[in-house]
């Protein structure tokens, strides 16, 4: 066990070494804008006054909430939540037949990375993907309304924490496995963990017309375990790059025996080449998921030695490397792609691993990066000027440093161990270099005390100068595992739905509000407008529903004012049933009214002065 | 119908008469600091730098998210979303035996006014009650934890909208109906309204040793609507006063049909003389709810007439007069407790309605506040100064005004649409005149645009001053119903959870961690701690959990790490089972195995450099 793994495991007995280290780094940095108590300069960066717009679109993680929380930079107010994998009241979302038939029976998801569709290796603003690590599904998020449009489940994957990345023109959404598990859900005790265990890479495609996923093919690799991974761009389009680890197959305390080698490995993937291997029935069928064995096919699949432990790879915005930060070794290594290439060229391996020809480290490797005292580095962003930036998650800090020579140009305090950094158009082929956001993972006193369970927190760095300034600490939602950065005028968003008369179930009409049954359902095609429900234009009453008890019941609601902003919702009492209908959309909620009673319903969205009278009565006849 | 109504109902029609106040009101105030483009100044006022803490803690309204919603004043930072009647997997609530338990079947609520435990009129800042109007709940949340410790499901109401109200000293939170229904979830025709359906008030008692809520007794008043209330204060102590609508018994359309009489009423109710009534035996049982009728009781309920369809009253901080606000009249009105005294003293009465005697408007109003132009008055807050403050739903503004004389002060717009305001300690018997806040409900263009539904916003002014200063405007989560500013060192919050060695379920040592079966049941006392789960001390692989397929499993983990912020969480892959441990905290998730099989189970708090590594398996044999 060396020296790093003794102080890590040290933070197990309560020392947390963050804090020593950040006592003397925030000594050094005394003079930073926000903590030598002039910060007139800093306050008016942050501040977006009414009637200005924030610059940047922060498409930010929710980790176990499963949302996707969308902040405005450089205020870093949070603007919306927008649900992916969990059930939101706010929005009717896993209430409304939709939303509850995308979500497959689940009611929450593990949101790791999201990942901003791209074109030309550029974010494109169209779509955002996320991870679900918890259930194993990948979901699509249309950025004109904000609006998930499909969840997959994977199948045979432990969690895709490793994931979402894209390839350049978002050919694919790569999905690699946390966890090795049997196949096909199966049952294997753990001691058949080296035969019976695989570790899964899907390879989900996209349809931006239908705003459907799929999965295309899996690949099946050793069972160590995957963290995050990048793909190659321009002069390494092509490739992706993983980092395992667990390369030890540990089952059991992975603290201590999932650490005891020096070098895990990075794997390296020609996608494209596997692609065409499947098209041309190099696959396997395994359940209906055509699956790849690197045992099967030649010169796709990779591995590289890399300093232990790591949590992710990076690949340079002009692609030719790829940045490796070992949480277990106190250095970022640059490797690259071109080297690589040589060196398989060469075929010059030095091990074979499960069908894997393994490079040797010195060949790929072109640098190591050793900032003195920083510690646990995890992840690297760049900027436009051919520098990059790694959080340190036991130094609490920003360091940032040249890619080219390895030298160390600034570092800068966080409050306190940062996971994820992300700067402003980060992953792109073309980074903006001008915001730079550390989400941490600790938060300790930074804010008012909400009891023993504290906010995340965030640090805004202005990074367009030599030297990082710091902006401005703030708390931020759960969970901070990634965040895209974008130029919000690459977002286009729609204010209101088209009106669509030939949707199913709208009604455009007042005069066409009406209540059909069909045995015993009961379809409801109604209009909401400010401030009323019509239900049947028919009706003496034509806010009111009358159903028997046992009947099974369909809202359809169409929202008629075609107005930015008045958005309607719709509750019934005591059903624990909330839905909305944004400008011009039709939602659906179906349920059996098993109760018989009188239930009020009303409008859950203040939508006009007379919002309160907007109401009506469902009244379940008793069998 | 008064040419106010039919400007209101202009904004069915799509338009949308705040913009055309607004335009008016923004000339007026071009000079405010945040619109001239020259804001240096209030944007250091709301810059909280690291290492400082923002003034005031804002406990808000999450309207249909359900949840209570903490920021952080002046820099309108949210620190944390506290789940109160929604599910929320960020936290595992509703995941955990005890909050779904606890939740009782219902998995969201509509949460609209919170209200902090009070001590001689004061926030004591040790508990916070809240209704859910939708599924008829009253709820208690530890201000010493942030957890909601019980929810009570109130009988025979209609949507406790006009909740929750405090008495004084806390010995009542009072809940108001919205909507009029049959008693005991009885089925009756809407025709047979007035006779069958009847208006509920609450009244709930709350312990503060065990944290429970129970209902104490309910009033039976005519089939209104009730909405916003206030309790008497000082001189007034032993009162509480409420609005009505729909005193017109509109059973349809009521947008129209409860808005036809110039005059509603404001019930008062003597709830210290009901009170002793009840305890006097004056109450019918009526299904295990003591129930007392105006009829039935003298001197303790009357009603004055007010202004139509108001949306709330408000009692100054001395106790003398409450002011209420009417969204269909344009007016505030301030009435005078010792007139109503004197009224009643005098039984000038000018009507009877339901058994309730009726006062005469001008026996008890003193005065009417009409700035020229100011629309839809709904919410009166105020000052330590003698000042009141009322956000103007249709014009889009704070009106600040002398209660004494009704001199307007100050004006200043608002983006857009506020329902109510929230001033610093302002329901307290010594409000601080510090900041205000205006929860909006429509933001229009006002930030950054995520489709069709946008957030709800915020005005923050500084009203220590004759003028009123606005200092930013935000983007808020829905729904600001209302909310409660309390000074920061007011509230107490524990960092940690005692370690307290009789907890049941609780684990406090590595060796003690074991998994016992009782039949089908598989009970599993665990521990998490940094990077590790023990749940068998005894077994090879210690973080693994073997049981047979339709087991049913309980887990009780506990966490020992006892260190700020070091919250651990628990998920079982693809089970859909979530939940968190703070530290020192002892958490209990049971659920039946029905699928075998290998799911990873791992630490969804990211707790340390070797969070990753958290991990252990739950292995289901196949039957």
């Amino acid at each position: 066990m060396n020296k790093l793994l003794t102080a890590l495991l040290g933070i197990t007995s309560g020392l947390l070494v963050s804090t020593l280290f950040f006592s003397d780094i925030g000594k050094k940095n005394d003079q930073t804008a926000t903590t030598d108590g002039n910060y007139a300069s800093v306050a008016q960066k942050v501040y977006v006054p009414h009637g200005k717009k924030d610059e940047y679109y922060l498409m930010s993680s929710g980790g176990h909430s499963g949302q996707l929380q969308v902040y405005g930079v450089p205020s870093m107010r949070l603007i919306r939540n927008v649900p992916v994998f969990s059930v939101d009241s706010a929005t009717g979302y896993g209430y409304d037949a939709d939303s509850k038939k995308m979500m497959g029976g689940y009611t929450w998801g593990d949101f790791h990375h999201p990942a901003i569709s791209e074109t030309n290796g550029d974010y494109d603003g169209q779509f955002l993907f996320a991870n679900d690590v918890a259930n194993n599904r990948i979901a699509a998020v249309d950025l004109t309304y904000f609006h998930t449009t499909d969840i997959v489940k994977l199948p045979n994957e432990g969690g895709p924490h490793a994931a979402v990345f894209l390839t350049p023109n978002t050919e694919y959404i790569v999905a690699p496995t946390r966890f090795a598990r049997p196949l096909g859900d199966e049952y294997a005790p753990l001691d058949n963990y080296k035969e019976k265990y695989k570790g899964i890479v899907s390879m989900v495609k996209f349809d931006r017309a239908s705003k459907k996923l799929a999965l295309d093919f899996q690949i099946v690799l050793p069972p160590w375990s995957y963290d995050l991974s990048d793909a190659g761009k321009k002069m390494s389009d092509g490739w992706v790059v993983m980092t395992t680890y667990n390369t030890e197959f540990a089952t059991t305390n992975p603290e201590i025996n999932a650490s005891q080698k020096d070098r895990d490995y990075i794997v390296m993937i020609n996608w494209k080449k596997l692609s065409e291997d499947v098209a041309a029935g190099k696959a396997k069928d395994y359940k209906g998921v055509r699956m790849i064995d690197p045992r099967d096919v030649e010169g796709a699949i990779y591995a590289i030695p890399v300093a232990k432990s790591p949590h992710g790879v990076d690949v340079t915005p002009d692609g030719s490397r790829f940045v490796a930060s070992g949480k277990l070794a106190p250095l970022m290594t640059v490797f690259s792609f071109q080297k690589a290439f040589d060196a398989i060229a060469k075929k010059d391996f030095v091990a074979n691993e499960f069908g894997i020809p393994v490079l040797k480290y010195e060949d790929v490797m072109e640098r190591e990066v050793d900032p003195p005292g920083a510690l646990g580095p995890l992840h690297t962003q760049f900027d436009d000027r051919g520098n990059a930036f790694n959080t340190m998650f036991i130094s609490s800090e920003v360091v940032k440093w040249k890619v080219d020579t390895g030298e160390v140009i600034d570092r800068q305090p966080v409050y306190y161990s940062p996971g994820h950094a992300t700067a402003a158009e980060g992953d792109t082929v073309s980074p903006d270099g001008t915001y730079l956001i550390a989400g941490n993972k600790i938060a300790k006193d930074n804010f008012l005390s909400v009891g023993p369970s504290h906010p995340e927190s965030a640090d805004l760095f202005d990074i367009s100068g030599d030297k990082m300034v710091h902006l401005t600490n703030v708390p931020i939602q759960p969970e901070p595992h990634y965040s895209q950065m974008i130029k919000a005028d690459k977002i286009h968003a729609k204010p209101i739905y088209d009106k669509d008369e030939n949707r199913p179930n709208s009604v455009w009409s007042i005069n066409d509000a009406r209540i059909e049954r069909k045995g015993n359902e009961v379809h409801v095609y109604g209009v909401a407008l400010r401030s009323k429900y019509i239900f049947d234009a028919k009706a003496e009453r034509k806010d009111a529903i009358t159903v028997k008890q046992g009947d099974h019941v369909f809202l359809h609601i169409t929202n008629i004012d075609l107005d930015q902003d008045i958005t309607h919702g719709l509750q019934v009492m005591d059903y624990n049933l909330n839905m909305e209908m944004q400008p011009g959309q039709t939602s659906t909620m179906d349920f059996v009214a098993n109760k018989s009673g009188v239930f009020p319903i009303y409008c859950t969205n203040f939508c006009s002065a007379l919002h309160q009278e907007m109401s009506g009565y469902l009244l379940v006849q008793p069998q």
